[in-house]
């Protein structure tokens, strides 16, 4: 039996492109002579639909769609992803299913029965879970479809929030019973790099446990802030990866079942270090918000520092040099180095760039705030209202040309609130807002890899803000070593602070971050989508209340 | 049998405030000689707390706090609602609760069995669904104790992503088969003014359908943008309602249960229009938030217009006159009358204001940014600075005077994208974002209702952004009556486009409004927290991708 794996990049809701995708691929799996071509999850919608499954008409269009598809499907087998109506009185409205479609028909049906509601998803917010399993007799093979989580009823955890066992049922312990020969998983797992290796070892795992081979189907690509990084797998029943597909790209591979079987021609896996996978992403993440948006342009205020640079790189890998602009807004507080390290690489990335100084706005908005401001002192009101400015003039070219202005706050920035609401907050997409500061110097290094791009005074200056003299972000807050270990304690561990432990770490300090990564909550609410690249990053993922005391 | 109903205000992860109200309540329930003490769902740590339930130092928090309180409950019952331990191997972590202490322990509990998970919810994010039924015994009695959805296995629904049974089990009709003597539901139960009546004919039914009491305990005051209406209900076995506590007020409430099944001395229902109740929610909403982040001032942008002269009139009743202060920004194409009538405004709520010109900032950006707008049309560009410099000014005064800037979009312009990111769009809270702009004017009639508040010239101009010459709302919108129906229809009713009807509507203009809301979602992601008032408010309870076509 000859099975394709098409691991393919879906835009949600884009019914006529995601059907395109799907018939090429088809048409592709049956020039190979394929039997069998496997979709990932909620692949006729794009993943993740949110709330567009609560409409009629969307879940209607849904079904159109797997129609047409099945028509193409003559002389082959497909699994495609895809909600359906549970017609039952009881229970939520819609199945999160896999549907095996042939010669114009759906011949059979399964439907996800672990859904994962937690971090970023929400499925349980549409689905009803399903509560039968049966195999798929094929080829005179007994194929055993899982949709994602439903292989994952026992998972490690990295955070104190986790549990091994989060379900209450195993499909895959339910369909073993069955006696199939393979397992096969559709997916929409999205990229966080401290996971590629527990993805890879739960498969491994059932592989071994079922001592049957294991094929899963991820989809590539990013929707705003989930960034899927295919990496679909084959494995052999001994547990090993026999295959696996490029980490953010498009793939279609086509195979002998009979080569898993008797572990013939292997590739075998394919290492990445995490800079590299991070890297991949955040290119990923910039370059298909923008053709999912139909975007072309994008605009980056560049201060000379690290973060802009690192963002300004990335972009004009995703986007090309033509596409990106910039801008280098100086003022009284800037360092002479801040316009020459920031020209520097506009020049060495060829990219459009104008300075304007913010003085004479500035200027303005002392005069007319005067009469208000008179018996008041200097403060932090007047850093931000250089910020804004930047941002006012960073708006108004992404408005006159059309250009998306990108965000270049980091993570770190973003816990502690280090940053101005509606002035370098602003911009339609963070690139960098899921990178700690410390992880923002391995990626200019990795950027760096094969020629200097960003400058070394750029990498090697002191972090300042540059909103008042001799500013330096260590002013305010702890080493960045050091804040980076607590809040990766805190947010992606989720250890209470007692419990948050490190070299430079003290109560006193671990007390200080918590204090403002809470009181800060409302400056992420109206943050632009971050591009997610762990395993909590601020956004969907990560909801807490405003008002609350704790 | 004396029981006491404690409808109370609580504010989440302040433990030892909601203790004290807890405790208070206790004492005063004691006082009055009752026997069993009533309090809301999750009370202790207050609702939602959100992802605060991810850490566990939080939970050890919740049950800290619970033993407290049993301590205090010497010679009396009370019923209150906790996180607790799911302590099976297999199943989310946590159970939401509802706790019967006594004599410093925990001698009952009921775990939520129906997990509401749409809209604003997220409780399957959480808790694993209890899957027992116990009646609790007391004073020769049977209790079922409820909590919240674990009534609502059938509702009514007015949209078309409702489902009748959401649920596959129904926890009273199991409870039923024990034949209990009276049926509690504790809630924490957001305010929407199409659900009143609803809520009360889902207790009616369940009283109706048991022919038993039906005591309900909700709880009152906001949390950021859900506020709580209280209106807790006891209701008589033949379905009536013989008391209903006040809404949005905290309220302790004694009674014989002789009295209600005798049906002596009923208050029965209390009443109101939905413009009263809306006004009401939005006053507490603003209040709560800022109690319940230790602030006392606030500012606006009043314009002359009716959108922010209605919001200052609303902030005035919730915070006083002496707390809140308003900025006047008048530019080359306000009309006259903007500032004559804002100063009107200003003068009879007797609060401070300031007047800025925003010429002098806006000819700085002119100029700055004339060598790159050279060989430009003058455009939205603009329009969009105007409204960027206001926010500048406005979160200056905010930053300077420590008062937070209150939001004065309404949910027309918001669903159609007709606001500036970072400009108009600018606040911490969103006071009329889920009011549609024919409500406006329903409130500020309202408002006016006993006298003339908002001057007449605000009521009756055509809505003008006034960020050009002679220009109307109506220029490239419908005239809001349509447009609001259609919005209404679409977003609340979640009609598909064919099926969205009424006096004025075309398929061409409804065809145009939709697009309007898809495209313009990037821009309602970074909106500020809006006060739900409506059973589909912009927010949490709307999740829509950004990158979609559809």
């Amino acid at each position: 039996m000859k099975i394709s794996v098409a691991q393919l990049n879906y835009h949600i809701g884009n019914f006529a492109r995601n059907k395109d995708l799907i018939c090429n691929a088809i048409g592709k799996a049956k020039s190979e002579k394929a039997d069998l071509v496997i979709f990932s999850e909620l692949c006729i919608p794009g993943y993740p639909p949110l709330d567009l499954l609560d409409r009629s008409d969307f879940i209607e269009k849904c079904s159109q769609t797997v129609d047409e598809i099945a028509k193409e499907c003559t002389g082959i087998t497909a699994i495609v992803g895809s909600p359906t109506i549970n017609k039952n009185r009881e229970g939520k409205k819609l199945y999160n299913s896999a549907l095996v479609i042939s010669e114009g028909r759906i011949i059979f049906s399964v439907n996800k029965a672990l859904l994962p509601t937690y971090d970023i998803f929400d499925e349980y917010r549409y689905f009803e879970p399903g509560k039968s399993f049966s195999v798929f007799p094929f080829n005179g093979l007994k194929l055993a479809i899982t949709i994602c989580e439903d292989l994952w009823d026992e998972q490690p955890f990295d955070n104190e929030s986790g549990k091994k066992y989060l379900y209450t049922v195993s499909p895959m312990d339910a369909l073993a019973r069955q006696h199939p020969d393979i397992i096969i998983n559709i997916s929409a797992s999205p990229f966080s790099y401290s996971k590629t290796e527990i993805k890879a070892n739960i498969f491994k795992g059932k592989a071994r446990k079922h001592k049957i081979p294991v094929i899963t189907v991820n989809q590539t690509g990013a929707n705003t802030e989930l960034i899927f990084d295919g990496a679909s797998m084959i494995l052999s029943g001994n547990g090993e990866i026999w295959k696996r597909l490029p980490f953010f790209e498009e793939s279609i591979f086509s195979f002998s079942l009979d080569d898993i079987l008797s572990g013939a021609n292997t590739s075998g896996d394919i290492k990445k270090e995490p800079v590299e996978l991070i890297h991949k992403a955040l290119v990923t993440g910039i370059r298909d918000y923008f053709t999912k948006t139909n975007l072309k342009n994008c605009i980056i205020g560049l201060s000379g520092g690290i973060d802009s640079a690192l963002c300004l790189s990335l972009a004009v890998e995703a986007l090309g040099h033509e596409n990106v602009r910039a801008l280098l807004m100086p003022s009284r507080y800037s360092s002479k180095h801040s316009v020459t390290d920031a020209e520097a690489l506009a020049k060495t990335l060829n990219i459009k760039y104008d300075i304007i100084s913010i003085e004479k706005p500035f200027g303005a908005f002392e005069e007319v705030l005067a009469p208000l401001f008179r018996e008041k002192e200097t403060d932090v009101t007047e850093e931000n209202i250089q910020a804004r400015i930047r941002a006012v003039l960073l708006m108004a070219v992404s408005n006159k040309y059309g250009c998306i202005l990108l965000n270049t706050s980091n993570k770190s920035e973003a816990a502690v609130g280090y940053g101005t609401l509606y002035g370098d907050m602003a911009g339609g997409l963070s690139v960098i807002g899921d990178v700690y500061k410390t992880d923002i110097y391995r990626l200019a290094n990795y950027i760096n890899r094969d020629k200097l791009i960003i400058p070394q005074n750029t990498m090697l200056k002191l972090p300042s803000a540059e909103l008042r003299p001799n500013q330096y972000d260590t002013d305010s807050l702890p080493d960045y070593k050091i804040l980076d270990s607590i809040l990766y304690q805190y947010i992606e561990l989720q250890k209470p602070a007692e419990r948050i432990t490190g070299e430079g770490i003290d109560s006193k300090t671990v007390a200080k971050v918590i204090r403002l990564i809470n009181y800060y909550e409302y400056k992420r609410y109206q943050a632009p989508p971050v591009l997610r690249i762990s395993s909590k990053s601020f956004g969907d993922g990560r909801r807490m209340p405003l008002v609350a005391r704790y």
